[in-house]
This record gives C-alpha cells, sequence and structure tokens, in this order.
C-alpha cells in the first residue's frame, strides 16, 4: 500500500513529520509512504535521519499556508503539497493522503477531488474519546456539517461504527445518540427526529441516549451528534487536557490520552478513499499516529466496507 | 427578606437542607427562611440543629417525587411543598423560593405560578463556569430551550449580563457566542443569524464568538448558546469532577470547583421572581449556597432590574 504525506502541512513541519516518518518505519509496517514537499527543504532533512531510500519524495514546489482561503487555493496552487497529494490519490497513485495542514483545504479537496461515496449524503469527521475504563470511543460530526439533518446523523452512525469496528477494534460497537436526556422523545428537534431513524436502523447496534456526561464512560462506544455540538464538545475535550497541564496534573495517564498527538488525526469519513487531517501543531508522534491510522484504514478496505454498506442507498 | 426552602426536594433531604441552613445562618445574612415541608420530619431535625426558633416552619403533607410528571404532580398534589412553595411567592409571603427537588415541576412552577418577565420570550436557566484564573463565568441556556431562536440567545445575553453584574459581581462583563469558531459568518444557522442581533444589542459588552476550548479561560464572562449545547457542556464539564475523583485529583483547588456543591444551584432566570433549583444529590453545603444565591437575587432586586431592561420589549 502507499501512503501520501503533506511534508509542508503543520506548524512543525517538515521537521516533526520526518520525525514522524522515522518512527512509523521503525516500527513493524506495511506501508510506502510518499512524502510529498519541496524537495529543496525535505530531501537533506530525509538524508540527515537516514530515510532517503526508505521513501518516494514527490516534489511539491508550493505550498498552501493556514490562512489562505481553501477553494482558491487549491485552484491556484496546483503544485502545492495538498493539491499534489490530493491528484496523486485520486489517479489511484496512492491509496490515502495525510495532512496536518489548512484543514479547509484538506476538506474541499476531500469533498470535491476524491468525493463522497455514493448514497452518502454528507461526508463527516470523528474524533477519538478516551473512556476512563481504557477503551476508546469514536465521536462524530465534530465540526464539517454545523447543522444536520436526522437522515446524516443515522448514516454518521453507520460510518463511525464500521470505524470503531474495523480501525478501533471494537466488535458489535453500541451507537448513541448525543442528547439532553435518557428517554426517547428529549432533545431539539434534530434529536427527536434522528431517534426513530437510529433505532430502526439495522445496520447499527443502537443503544439509545447518551448526555454530557457519557462521554467518557463506558456506555456508548459511537456517539452522533451534529457538527456544531461535535465541535464544542471536541475542543471541550481538548481543553481538559490544558486544565490539567495548567495544573501540573497532564501526566497523570487518563488526562494525557487528551494530548491531540495521541489521536492520530482526524479521519474524513464517508468519502471514497482514505483522507486524514491532523492537528496544526501535529508533532513527531502525531504524524507517526496518523500514518498508522491510514495504514489501518487502507488494510481493513474501510471506504470499500462503507461502500457497501451504501450501497442500497444510492 | 423571606426566602422560601423546599425541605422535601433532593435526594438528601431534609437533613441536609437542615445542615445547609444551619451553615447559612451561621454566618452574616438578612434572611428570614420559610422551611416549606412535612413538620412531622422538619420539625424533629430543626429542634435537633437547635434552628426551631430560627425559622418559620411551614407544613406541607404532600411531596413530589423525581418521577412524577411535573405539570400533573403540581396540579393535583396542591399541599406538597413545591405547590406551596410556589403560592407563597406568587402571592407575596416569600420573596424567592429553592428546591432541589423535581426539576420539571420547579421550571413548570417558574414559568406557570410566576410566570415571565413581560418582554422576554422565554426563561432560561444558567450555570456557573469555574474559571482557571480564580474567576467565575456564566453559561446560558443549560437545558430548558433545547432549540432556540436568535432573539432569544439575545435576550439570554441580557439576563446572562444582569446575572453577571450583580450577583457574580462582574463590572461590565463580556457576552460572548458559543461557536465553533472565531470570526463573524462562523457557526450553524443559529449562530449566524445571533451574531449581528448581539453585535447590536447596546445593552451588552458583546465580545464575539468563543469556541469549546475557552469554556473556562477568561476569554468571556457570560456565554450564551441554545439550551441543547449548553446541556450537552454542562454535564460534561460535571463530568470533569468525576473524572478528577476517579484519577484521585478531585482534592485539586481548580477541579474541586467543578462539583455541583459549590454552583449555588441553577438560578431561573427572566421570570418575575427569584427561583433557584438545587442538584437531585445537593448536600448541605449546596444548600447554603444557593439560599445565598437567593439572597443576593433579593438583595440585588435583580428581577426588578431585568423587567427595566425588558421594559421597551413588551
Amino acid at each position: 500500500m502507499k501512503i501520501g504525506l503533506d511534508m509542508m502541512g503543520g506548524d512543525l513541519a517538515p521537521l516533526e513529520a520526518v520525525r514522524g516518518i522515522q518512527q512509523f518505519l521503525a516500527r513493524q509496517h506495511q506501508a510506502t509512504l510518499f512524502c510529498i514537499g519541496d524537495a529543496a527543504v525535505v530531501a537533506p532533512l530525509l538524508d540527515e535521519y537516514g530515510l532517503a531510500s526508505s521513501v518516494q519524495l514527490v516534489h511539491a514546489p508550493e505550498t498552501i499556508g493556514y490562512h489562505e482561503h481553501p477553494t482558491k487555493a487549491l485552484k491556484e496552487k496546483k503544485q502545492s503539497s495538498i493539491a499534489i497529494g490530493f491528484h496523486l490519490l485520486a489517479t489511484g497513485k496512492i491509496d490515502a493522503f495525510i495532512s496536518a495542514g489548512n484543514t479547509g483545504a484538506m476538506l474541499v479537496g476531500a469533498l470535491f477531488s476524491i468525493k463522497a461515496i455514493p448514497g452518502i449524503q454528507r461526508p463527516t469527521i470523528a474524533t477519538i474519546l478516551p473512556k476512563l475504563n481504557g477503551n476508546t470511543g469514536l465521536l462524530l460530526d465534530v465540526g464539517l456539517n454545523a447543522d444536520c439533518k436526522p437522515e446524516q446523523l443515522n448514516q454518521f452512525a453507520v460510518l463511525g461504527s464500521l470505524y470503531a469496528r474495523h480501525i478501533l477494534g471494537i466488535d458489535n460497537p453500541s451507537v448513541c445518540l448525543m442528547n439532553v436526556g435518557e428517554e426517547e422523545g428529549k432533545g431539539n428537534l434534530l434529536a427527536q427526529a434522528s431517534y426513530p431513524l437510529l433505532k430502526q436502523n439495522t445496520q447499527i447496534r443502537f443503544a439509545g441516549n447518551v448526555e454530557g456526561r457519557d462521554l467518557f464512560n463506558d456506555k456508548a462506544d459511537v456517539i452522533v451528534c451534529d457538527g456544531f455540538t461535535g465541535n464544542v464538545i471536541l475542543k471541550m475535550a481538548e481543553s481538559i487536557y490544558d486544565i490539567a497541564q495548567q495544573r501540573e496534573l497532564a501526566a497523570d495517564p487518563y488526562f494525557s490520552r487528551f494530548h491531540y498527538e495521541n489521536y492520530g488525526g482526524t479521519p474524513v469519513l464517508g468519502v471514497a478513499k482514505p483522507v486524514v487531517i491532523g492537528h496544526g501543531i501535529s508533532n513527531a508522534k502525531a504524524f507517526m499516529n496518523m500514518i498508522r491510522v491510514a495504514e489501518q484504514m487502507i488494510a481493513t478496505d474501510l471506504c470499500g466496507k462503507m461502500a457497501e454498506s451504501f450501497a442500497g442507498n444510492s
């Protein structure tokens, strides 16, 4: 399998990307890495870390900055690492693409170069939830779709369930609806209308509503919500780590799991090929984890399984 | 001033209510307390704690349980402590009413016995946010209005601003909109439509959007959002304390501020008289804090100030 990595994306790139690659290659792996970036900068670093012969360098003379308008930048900078990455992915030269660069450009690229799997109304982005019992849960949508329709939440439930099963290794994951009470009928109009759809959905194991207090317990493996609520939760969860750090408790084994470097990036789910978006301040460990997530997504043919699930809907 | 306290509401009532009264009366105070509950149970406890001559006991032979239907229970149990409390408040026999009992019944009582201040579309409930810098912020709505219209968020901003100024003692509090990005134009349809209203509102000091990561920093004194989002945040914040407890970090001075007992209950804002709703597991300290909040609401004539603010809207 071939994984493309944007070497120019992220505050700490390309150095931490190179170091992440080194960490990834030092462990057992199945992937060939395509390092997409400015050869003048990246090649010497790969040399320095003894990786030049272990990876494929793809020269990308341009870079999309953090504050550039995503659609405009992708259109105008065809030689940027993100544009080239999506071109390689769309044409089958690589099997997954990863970047910690401009998030908007990554989403535009995923949605318009790679496109949604037929039958999926809107792709989604997910985040990992560290559970107190040591397990890992999944929350989606975390910001791609600020306003959602019930049928979208119902589709997120299937996508999240497949991700939990194949990438997080959870057999028959429970799926819950984020809500403001436990009983059916509770919630805003979206939650009220989504509950019956989830209940009838035979592709998931629906386990009812959860509340804000249940994010880190073992009630749900997968939690679905609109992207507004999910983004607030995601950023609040990230701030828990900051709080722990400020209280000098960040070394606590549980709180440390809230650190972005352990997430392995945010997968875009529902598009036809694996795309992983990294945190802007991704370090070596974060890059390594993103590459590992992409590797698992390819190895399990997650996108193919998602396509099968929605084959009847298109 | 006269404050009515439901002695029967809460898992730990009436014992912890009595102990909370004792703590309240031991400090400097201005209030006469009306203890509403079953005299057969409450009177001996007041005696035991030496409080019989310091408070007014109001006999209420009935109690509304946690799982009773709020409207039905209030209608059928006219001799319940909650029904009597609202009757005393509505008829001016007491100046504030507090209960840690059936939340739904307290909300129904507040909305229908006491009613909204003229000009206010929907009353709201708020929660305290412990800030890392030692200050206290306010978040509203936290669950009374799962779906909101932009004008409601704009009214919550004024109510929250007045509460922050008069009860939390924050001069000229900043008010922010909970959102998924910093720039104007970000967010779901509600946030997008609310932003210009807040920006034009001369009764508040609007300071733009905040994100989930800003709940505990000093960006905003008051944060407004719909009750669905606010309830998820509230319960997630409560779970931070549970996490700290499970990690044996609950003694940390910051995390301990997330403990419900320090909140002083949830004020219902936008109704004509002070109503405070307690957590179901309120202990003595929580009861004491609720009484103190009610005392401050009366002393500052908060409801009168809210009525003035909305006098032009009705």
